[in-house]
C-alpha cells in the first residue's frame, strides 16, 4: 500500500513550516504565524509553546500596529542552539555555524588537492574546518542541535570512468565512516543537491512552492528537485543527477566516463570545450575554473566569448527543457557560481532556447531565473537539514517521553545513506 | 510557505487508501486493513463506518483463520455505484464502466481518424462510445459516482509544429468544453500518462513505492511519476513528458515538430525509422503501428530485426537512465502494447543499456520490468481518479453538512485544467 502520512508526521511538518516561517521573516504574531503556514489558530499555539519551552523561541516586543488589540511578537532565538553545515566540495571544504536564527556566527575553510588519494587527508582537512568554524563561533559542542554533512557523490565506482573526479570520492563511503565517531551528534548526510535544494525551500524561490527545480552550475551541475515543498532524495539518495542525463548521445566525453552528458557541455570544463571548438587557443584557455568564468563574464564582447556563451546558453536551455518535460515545476531556479557570474549573459538566449524546446504547456508559465540566494547554499542546507532533523527528533522525544528534561532529549543517529551520490555542484 | 497538508486532507488519504486496499485485496478483517494500509485500528474502524453507510463497504463473511476470535470479512459492494473512464487516443475511443469494486461491467471503442479536423465528430464518438459502455454495464446514468476523461494532450500549439498529430488535437481545449456537459458529473480529466500512473499506484507495481516511474511505450512515449504514492500532474498537469526530452541533439525529426526527441527513437514511428536505417525497403515497413510491432515481434530472428531491436534496446536503455539519474525511483515500470509485444526481447539490452548509462547508484537497487497490468491502464486509471475524486468529495460533503442524505451531495466539477497536456500514450 502506499504509505500515507501520519498525525504524528503531519505535526512534524507544521512545526518546520512554523520555525521556517519565523527564520526567513525575522518576527511574527502568532495570528502572521497562523497566515503564512496555513495552520490553525490553536495549533500555532501549542507549537509555540512547545518550541518555547525548548529555548527556540523567543518574545520580540508588542505588535500595536493591527487593528485588534496589541499582540506579542515572537522570533527565533539564536541563543536557543547551534547548528553546522558542512560542504566537501572538490576543492575546498567549508565548515559554518549557526545561530538557531539561522544566522552565520562562525566559517572555515580549507583547501583541498583533488589528487589526494588517501581519504585521511580530507577527513584531517573536514575536522580542522570544523574546529576553527566552532572556535569563530564561540560555541560549545554541546550547544549544537545536530549538523549536516554535504559530501559529493559518484556517479560510478568503476575506476575506468573516474580517473578525472577527485581520486579520494572513490572511497565515499570510507570517509563518511571515518568522521562520523569525530563529529558532533546527531549527523546528517545528503548530497550538495538536495543540500541546495533545502536552501531554496527555506531561504529562496522554492519557498511556497508545491514543485520547483534547483540548478546548480559549476564544475559540475545537477539539480535539487522540490515536489510537495520537501526535497525529493529518492531510492538510494541520488536523484537530481540532471548533470548525467544525456543532451547528446555518443556526444563528448564528460569526466564521469559517459558520452555526451549535460555537464559535459553546460560545466566549466564542458565551457571550456565550447571555446575551445570556437577558437582554440583563446588566452581565457589558459585560466582555471572561477577565472575562467570570470574572464568569460568580462570579454562578453569578445567574438569568441559571444559565441561560447551563445551556444552554452543554447545547450543550457535545452538541458533544462528535459527536466521541464518531465517535472512540469513551477519555477526553475538557476544557483551556483557559474550562475552567478554569467546568469545575465546567459538567462535570454537559455530563456528562449527552453521555450523553444519544452513541451509549450510545461514551459508556459514557467519562471526561470538566478537565486537570490547567494551564500553557499550547501552548508546552509545543510544547516537546515540539521535543524529538520533536530526538530523532528525533539519532537518525537516529547510524544515518547513527555516532560523530558530538554537536556536528556536521546541521540538519534540517522542511519549511513548507502553511499552519498552525485557529483559535487559547489566544486 | 510551503503548503501543509491539514489533516482532512490526511483523513482522504487514509479513505483512498482503505478503498485501495479492499479493491485490490479482494476481502479483508479490520485488522487485516490496519496492517495494510499503517493506520490505526480506530481510524480503520470509523472510515468503515463511513463507507458502509455510504454503501461502499459490505459484509464478506466471517474470518475463524486467525488465532483470536472470529472476525468480519469485508469487501467493497460493487453494487454500490459505477465508474465510468474514457480514453480518447489518437486512433481510438474506449469507454469503461467498472462496478465499484472496479470490476469491467461494459466497454465499448469507437475508431476515430487521425485526420479528422474537427472536434465535434470527436466528441461524437466520445459520447457514442460512452453511451453503448452504459448500455452494456445494465447501469443507470445516477448510479455514476463519478467519471474521468483521459484527453490527449498537445506539446505544441504552434501549427506549423504539429502536421502530424492528430488535426483535431490542435482544439483540445474546444472538446472538453465541447464534451463536459453532455458527460456525468462530477467529471476530471488527466492526460493518459498520469492515468497510466493512477492505474499502477492501484493494481501494479507502483503499489506501496515512494517514488515510481511507469513508462508507456505506443506510438507516443511518456512517464507516469510517482512520488511518495501520488501522481505527480506538475504546474500546468503536464508532468511526464519525457517522450519529448532531447536523446540527441539535433537529432531525427519528432512529430512534436522538435529534433532528438526520445519518442523520435523509441515510438513506433521511431522504431520504424531504425528499421529503414538499418534495411532500407525491409518487408516490414510496409505495416502499421500494431501490425508492425507484431511483425517485429514475430521476426526477431531476421537480421534486420535483430538489429532493429538492439538499437531500440539501447536507445530506450539510454533515454531511461535520464529519467532514473533525475528521480531516482524504486521501481522503473514499461507498461503500453509495445512494451506488452516487444517487452521480453527488449529487456535485457534495455537493462544492461541502462546500467551501463545511470548514475550507479541510481541503478543499483533498481527494478526494472513490464508492468503485470494488461488492461486499457487509461481508462482504468481514470475510472480510479473519477473514484478517488468521489471518496474525497463525499468526506467534504461529510464534513461540511453532517448527516446528509447521500442522494444529496453535492455535485462538486473539478475546474478544467488550461489544456490537458502531453502525447497520446495509448495511440
Ligand atoms: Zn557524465
Ligand atoms: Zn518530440
Amino acid at each position: 500500500m502506499t504509505r500515507t502520512r501520519s498525525s504524528s508526521e503531519i505535526r512534524d511538518a507544521s512545526r518546520r513550516e512554523l520555525v521556517r516561517a519565523l527564520a526567513v521573516g525575522g518576527t511574527a504574531t502568532r495570528t502572521d504565524l497562523a497566515r503564512a503556514t496555513g495552520l490553525s489558530a490553536a495549533t500555532v499555539s501549542n507549537l509555540v509553546t512547545e518550541l518555547r519551552e525548548d529555548g527556540l523561541i523567543a518574545d520580540a516586543g508588542i505588535d500595536n500596529g493591527g487593528a485588534g488589540r496589541p499582540t506579542t511578537l515572537l522570533r527565533i532565538d539564536g541563543a536557543g542552539g547551534a547548528l553546522l553545515g558542512i560542504d566537501v566540495a572538490e576543492t575546498y571544504i567549508r565548515a559554518v555555524v549557526f545561530d538557531a536564527a539561522l544566522a552565520e556566527i562562525g566559517a572555515a575553510n580549507v583547501d583541498v588537492d583533488e589528487a589526494w588519494a588517501s581519504t585521511d587527508l580530507i577527513a584531517d582537512a573536514v575536522l580542522q574546518a570544523v574546529s576553527q568554524a566552532m572556535e569563530r563561533s564561540g560555541r560549545q559542542p554541546d550547544h549544537l542541535l545536530g549538523a549536516g554533512l554535504g559530501l559529493p557523490g559518484l556517479t560510478s565506482t568503476d575506476p575506468r570512468r573516474i580517473a578525472s573526479t577527485p581520486a579520494w570520492a572513490t572511497h565515499i563511503r570510507d570517509l563518511e565512516d571515518r568522521l562520523r565517531p569525530h563529529l558532533p551528534s546527531p549527523l546528517v548526510t545528503a548530497n550538495p543537491l538536495q543540500a541546495v535544494g533545502h536552501s531554496e525551500v527555506w531561504f529562496g524561490t522554492a519557498r511556497g512552492r508545491s514543485t520547483a527545480v534547483v540548478v546548480n552550475l559549476g564544475t559540475g551541475v545537477g539539480a535539487g528537485i522540490i515536489v510537495e515543498g520537501r526535497v525529493l532524495r529518492g531510492a538510494t539518495r541520488s536523484a537530481g543527477e540532471w548533470g548525467h542525463t544525456v543532451l547528446e548521445l555518443d556526444g563528448r566525453p564528460c569526466r564521469c566516463g559517459r558520452r555526451g552528458c549535460v555537464e559535459a557541455y553546460v560545466g566549466v570544463p564542458g565551457i571550456r570545450q565550447t571555446l575551445h571548438d570556437v577558437a582554440d587557443g583563446h588566452d581565457l584557455l589558459g585560466l582555471h575554473q572561477r577565472d575562467f568564468v570570470q574572464g568569460l563574464g568580462e570579454a562578453a564582447d569578445d567574438p569568441a566569448v559571444a559565441e561560447t556563451l551563445s551556444r552554452t546558453a543554447r545547450y543550457l536551455g535545452i538541458a533544462l527543457s528535459d527536466i521541464v518535460a518531465v517535472l512540469n515545476p513551477e519555477v526553475l531556479t538557476l544557483t551556483g557560481w557559474t550562475a552567478w557570474a554569467l546568469g545575465d549573459l546567459l538567462l535570454p538566449a537559455t530563456r528562449a532556447a527552453l521555450a523553444e524546446r519544452a513541451p509549450e504547456l510545461t514551459a508556459a508559465r514557467l519562471a526561470l531565473d538566478v537565486s537570490p540566494v547567494r551564500v553557499n547554499s550547501v552548508a546552509t542546507g545543510m544547516a537546515v537539514l540539521a535543524f529538520e532533523h533536530h526538530l523532528d527528533t525533539r519532537a518525537l522525544a516529547r510524544r515518547t517521553r513527555p516532560r523530558l528534561d530538554p537536556a536528556a532529549v536521546p541521540v538519534v543517529t540517522v542511519p549511513a545513506p548507502a553511499a552519498s551520490a552525485p557529483q559535487p555542484v559547489a566544486g
